[in-house]
């Protein structure tokens, strides 16, 4: 039976892959009494009093919204909604997995900005965080602008935040292996999306290097008219000398190659022309920007991929489970660029100098380490800089 | 330690009354890539191609949104969206106990008609149905009814539906009690707010009797400046000779009182005043419209309230759970009256001849036979009458 034929029987078997299950137990009358009527009456009027108290008296403070419109799923692109939810019910599996963090999946049926912005903020009361999911760029850049100036609780896009700080963790690892330090490193990142744009300013605030941003036309220079209002931003922090160019341009005597584009961008001769122990994260799915093989094959020393079948898988499913459990045990009010930075060291540090080697920069999936490590992480940032709530769990 | 302090404990220890749970299992490489990337891209391409198919690929089929703006909460009023958490989170937790119904709570922030049926819509495709819950009246008559047109799933607000069906079979099990036949009673029915005017519309649909509505005022009337559109409507069908007066006026030689509206109304006197073998059901809460006790020293037959340290408690947990099971067995794509004609015999039903006296006219909230016998009776008269999807579960 063919993998297409298996996910679709399993899911047929599942029904679904999240149920509720009860915290509280209701085997009798005295139950019913305290978790319903009358004696629910008291935490509602204690949240009423103190609105803060939902995270002691309600399951608020470990619940996140997993948040999408469908338009930019997988690598299916504007599929709806409805379509959307298998994936988003799979993020909220693994959110509970790897985090033991409550999520449920909400599929908004509008491509309107503000309307996805109204409809999230008027439901975000009931959650701790909410993880915006799939949603299309540049609209997903406004959508969480927008949440961030009105809502109280932690906003998070993954496809850029989680991708960007797993990048980041996996560049950290991959300079120990080649022996180079952050610092004045030359660093080129293809493809400007929301993920090509939040990984670009993560390094740029980790100190790695200077970074060349390309998108399919090449470098990306301000005053493009092209350019959307954060494209235009990011432009002018990567590229202030109006550097123009090709991709075979910008990657020249590059020390790290990030592609989060498309498929077979990037030829052994561009690794050639790389510094010296090159290092690429070909991300684009299904079929990467440089196969492994073909990279190693020309020079490149650590290489790493979006799939399962390689080394060095660069999935966010290292990231957002203990990223979220992490802001929402200390009540975290938002999302800091500090806790990014803070979140990409600490999973980089996952890995002992003793296991670290070209082939293994970043943990695998399964790692029990690894969300808690993030978790302490952004929790300590959180309490540090004073963006939490004074309930902790 | 009295109970206020064991409800705040209790809510404090559990934090939360729900969890997520896993159908899916996810422990190796394998189960990703099924659950997740690349293999949940199948479920997603099949329901793009068929929405439908979204009953067959994910828990849609089997999760309730439990919605509320906060405004009508128990007895506490308008309490807001954030202190009205602690309610919906165990009415969640009845469904899942009774009714095996996956629901989750979303509490809305805004008073808004219309801003609050936009966010529900918007969201509605993640959901097999919608349970409306503690909405002020009249505004939850509108956005029941926007929502019913706007949504192809069902529509259920329990305040209204949920009491009126609980309320009807306890009145059909109190006919055969005191040995009177449907048809030609006279049932006064007082509280014109949401749940007393879905009550009285159920009791004529089922062809108990004649209602006479009363409200704070006296008897109902067409024409009442006061009324809102939907007490006019109901004045126009309970009251067309125009009649008016008190509840005294009304309550005189009735077959069945039905109290939704406040403490200690109804006079020992009154009861005196009514037919033979008077029925009463008296379920303001706390304090019933008159003691149980008071009632039965007058002359009444049958008693029931909404407490629990009472015989024959009117509690909205024996439909909703077994309600919604009905309705998401078949895809239901909307709720109808016949329906709910079909629950409330069923339910009472539930008790049998052997089992049946005055003290015992509905099953405990415990009892395991009740949410199947309603699931079967409106999942049959959804199918009979072709209000699902071709898909069941």
């Amino acid at each position: 039976m063919d993998n297409r034929t298996v996910a679709l029987q399993k899911h047929s078997e599942w029904r679904g892959k999240l149920d509720i299950a009860l915290r509280a137990p209701i085997e009798n009358d005295e139950d019913l009494a305290i978790a319903y009527t009358p004696g629910v009456a008291e935490p509602c009027l204690e949240i009423r009093k103190d609105e803060d108290l939902a995270y002691e008296y309600t399951g608020k403070g470990n619940l996140v919204a997993v948040i999408t419109d469908g338009t930019a799923v997988l690598g299916l692109g504007d599929i709806g909604p409805s379509a959307a939810m298998p994936v988003m019910e799979g993020k909220c599996a693994l959110f509970k997995r790897f985090g033991n963090v409550n999520a449920i999946p909400l599929c908004v049926d509008t491509k309107d900005v503000d309307e996805i912005v109204e409809t999230v903020y008027r439901i975000s009361k009931s959650f701790g965080g909410i993880n915006l999911e799939d949603i299309g760029a540049p609209r997903c850049f406004e959508i969480e602008r927008k949440l961030v100036e009105k809502c109280d609780i932690p906003i998070f896009h993954d496809d850029q935040h989680g991708t960007a700080i797993i990048t980041c963790a996996a560049i950290l690892n991959a300079l120990k292996v080649v022996g180079k330090k952050r610092g004045d490193l030359k660093i080129v990142v293809n493809g400007a999306g929301a993920a090509g744009i939040a990984i670009t300013e993560l390094i740029l605030d980790l100190h790695l290097g200077s970074v060349i941003l390309c998108d399919s036309k090449g470098i990306v220079m301000e005053g493009n008219p092209r350019n959307n209002a954060v494209k235009e931003e990011i432009a002018h922090r990567t590229n202030p000398i109006h550097q123009s160019g090709t991709l075979k341009d910008a990657i020249h005597n590059a020390d790290v190659f990030v592609g989060v584009s498309q498929a077979n961008m990037v030829t052994p001769e561009m690794v050639r022309s790389m510094d010296r122990d090159p290092i690429i994260f070909a991300m684009a799915n299904p079929v990467p920007e440089i196969m492994p093989d073909v990279a190693k094959e020309a020079g490149a020393v650590v290489v790493g991929t979006g799939r399962s079948d390689f080394p060095n898988q660069v999935n966010n499913v290292l990231v957002f489970p203990g990223f979220f459990k992490g802001l929402l045990r200390v009540g975290a009010t938002k999302v800091t660029q500090e806790m990014k930075i803070r979140a990409a060291e600490a999973l980089a540090s996952v890995i002992t100098d003793e296991e670290l080697n070209a082939d293994y920069v970043l943990p695998d999936a399964f790692d029990e380490r690894v969300a808690d490590a993030i978790a302490d992480a952004v929790s300590a940032e959180a309490v540090a800089s004073g963006v939490c709530r004074p309930i902790h769990r």
